[in-house]
């Protein structure tokens, strides 16, 4: 009954015959263990987050719900191994979009090993978190028989500027979206994906100040999860835009200070929704377009079919 | 009519016969620009800001006036050099307390030199930078003649640990500060420095909003400067509580994108004062302290006399 997740945009995959995460059709994600302490820092992160009275319920919702831990058989036919038991934050969806960001300039921690922390420092460097203070892993814009899914690469949209993840940002919520660089986005569902009181800006302002408050958790290389669903947009009924927190290998106790790393990162994010939601898109025509905005149009390729995009 | 600076709790001093800033009976504050891109960066940096008009008056009151640059004699006896001309910030306070707060994570940028961005890497990772968000540069607490002026060792309040920082702000808002490890502090000044519509935390609290919305300027390597007159709140009179901001020779611009290291850092200052004023001092008794925060009670020697707390 297990199979592979059909709208991943980031991390392991199992569909390349790796160990990857599976889903059942209850409504379950099942993600393998990693041997080294990876795995049993994100089992430890699930166990002492679900049972902790310190954290409101209007947070724990951007908290996929953990299930506890199960011996599964792993994708890669290596034999039995233990999975994390969590929520599938995208099964209520049939067509989602969806776009994986890690938060924070800086993905290493004082207490990881040093050859770690200089794997992480340098990717900060090449990729957008140094200067942007987060960077996308990963996303994908479900589109009609015409257009096909935009699934940019993975490396490309890592490294996007400032002015290229605005647009990346802006082609999330449109209805146009596509590897077409001459196709400018429409932004049309900014305001009912990104704007409102339950959009993902509200969500987003909600996890900020709590994080502004919380220190209890570091959540060193967590990503935020944006998921909508199009064809529900488009038939004029909720957007079903959700923010979730996902993948907690890395979080490490806050010892009574706040993560002003992840803080930081998440404003930088909320301005640049902020900014699609205040700014007109009258510049957007493609006569204005800078060369580095058409760049960054073509950065993805239209097709119906899947296209790999790990995260390392 | 120049001579050293009375109350300067960090950066380079004039009165080791070094190059340093130098003062007026007028109020003016004479900084000797560096021979290096920091003395062109930080005569930009005020060139520019004070005349953008984008940025708001009540954020302009948290940055010295500046009176444009002047050659001087330098102090350590080199021949003329350039000054910036500068308001003395603590020209107003006859005893002032003063704390110098380095604000971000990171004091590094990408634009800068590799072997600086390694130097400042180190040092951020070795003083309390990286897990605090913010490392204290200097500070000094005007005291009596029994008691002493509290100046611990630039060396050792850098590196206070979270528990230490906790104790070193209650002890900047004690009438008690002393180096005396069993001298508990009694946080008398608390509500009148760091509450209250114009005190500290309030202060700060406009800055941070600021910092939320601004992207023209990334303030790498800043301080937050804390000043307050003990002598007056002791007499029930006004605290003179004020934040400014200073040292720009690391300013880059902001292309679009907030200050998201410095926003950080400060979110993680404002939740230190806001625990002071909303946490009771009831533990603080000598009996519950730990022996960590034994240790911090000690960093200070009681001394009526200058001691040499540099910056690098």
């Amino acid at each position: 009954m297990l199979k592979i997740p059909e709208h991943q945009v980031a991390g392991h995959k199992a569909s390349d015959g790796l160990l990857g995460p599976l889903v059942d059709d209850s409504g379950r994600f099942y993600k393998p263990l990693q041997d080294d302490e990876r795995g049993s820092r994100e089992v430890t992160f699930y166990t002492s987050f679900s049972s902790n009275t310190r954290v409101p319920d209007h947070i724990r919702r951007f908290f996929p719900n953990f299930y506890g831990t199960q011996l599964l058989e792993a994708s890669d036919g290596s034999g039995l191994r233990p999975h994390l038991v969590l929520q599938d934050v995208v099964s209520s969806h049939l067509h989602p979009s969806i776009m994986d960001i890690k938060i924070g300039s800086r993905t290493w921690y004082p207490q990881a090993p040093e050859d770690y922390i200089q794997r992480c420092l340098k990717k900060d460097r090449e990729t957008s978190s140094l200067s942007l203070g987060f960077r996308i892993s990963g996303l994908q814009v479900h589109g009609n028989k015409e257009l096909g899914h935009w699934k940019p690469e993975r490396k490309v949209v890592q490294k996007l500027t400032a002015d290229e993840v605005r647009l990346a940002l802006r082609k999330f919520v449109s209805s146009n979206s596509s590897a077409d660089p001459y196709v400018v986005p429409d932004s049309l569902f900014a305001s009912s994906v990104y704007g409102g009181s339950s959009g993902i800006l509200a969500q987003l302002l909600e996890l900020k100040a709590w994080f502004e408050d919380q220190s209890i958790y570091h959540f060193n290389s967590c990503s935020v999860l944006i998921v909508y669903e199009k064809e529900s947009v488009l038939k004029g009924g909720p957007s079903g835009a959700q923010v979730k927190l996902i993948d907690f290998a890395h979080v490490v106790e806050g010892n009574g200070v706040i993560d002003h790393n992840f803080l930081g990162g998440v404003c930088s994010l909320i301005k640049f929704i902020s900014e699609i939601l205040t700014t007109p898109d009258e510049c957007l025509t493609t006569n204005c377009l800078q060369d580095s905005e058409r760049a960054v149009l073509t950065m993805g390729t239209a097709t119906g079919s899947e296209q790999s995009i790990y995260n390392a």
